[in-house]
């Protein structure tokens, strides 16, 4: 156990070492927020996703618990989350564009689209599968919206 | 940075290696979730916290924002982020105490205390600095009443 975790503090010095030009994203508490509340969008489309695809049986209980937290993450106020200068031109570990800062109007109107469509998914995800697959799609789209116009590809 | 990343690949491969005897929490979905969670529970804790010792200036908006986001946290369904096998005795990555399993009603107890005490903080936390401070404390036993009984110590 010991040696593990000294070979990581190694690899996090080095890594610290090497990004020096710029701050680390992952230490900085708001990005590291927003990250994780991406991460929870992640783990509950997973499991609709899942369904959708007929990759797991379709549970409307589990859905409905999945589409629910989904619809209160995407609700969240995420304005502690992006403060100035965290964008991926001034630190690592970041691919939240510039133009994010520059187009507040426009990415609150993108979070309020996701929000508006988790909702319609917690409708949605109990009522059958066909349901749960038609909400699918705009809420993919409301993701993908904001991804395109604001995140940069991964490199 | 593809040295870093080499490196940061090798420091995981000789964990693995190291950890093999158990499975790593950090590479279970559920797991890294309901971490996530509560690190997004001491996110917006460390802001009414800071106030409340005084070491940030009060906001009633800001206070109000974050207790509001955490009561939405603390409401979450959580029961997809603790299946069995995922406790500290079964993998590395997690001090989530095998008590926890044979006492879920006793933890979904503590959970709605939590999540209790949250609201009540999301009422008071606008209502002026003595206000948010009376609700520091319900919310902070709430928190230790659960880590004391099911939470294994820092190694």
């Amino acid at each position: 156990m010991f040696s593990v975790r000294k070979t990581a503090l190694a690899a996090a010095l080095i890594g610290a070492t090497a990004g020096a030009a710029f701050a680390d994203g992952h230490a900085n508490p708001a990005v590291k927020a927003r990250q994780q509340v991406m991460s929870l969008y992640a783990f509950h489309l997973g499991t609709l996703g899942a369904m959708a695809q007929g990759k797991m049986d379709y549970d409307a209980e589990m859905a409905t618990k999945a589409a629910s937290n989904l619809a209160a993450l995407t609700s969240l106020d995420q304005s502690m989350m992006w403060p100035a200068g965290t964008d991926s031109g001034s630190m690592e570990g970041t691919r939240a564009k510039a133009e994010i800062w520059s187009n507040f109007p426009d990415v609150g109107a993108k979070g309020k689209a996701l929000a508006d469509a988790s909702m319609a998914m917690k409708e949605a995800a109990g009522g059958g599968l066909e349901s749960l697959q038609a909400a699918m799609g705009p809420l993919g789209g409301a993701c993908g919206a904001c991804h395109k116009a604001y995140r940069e590809p991964e490199s």
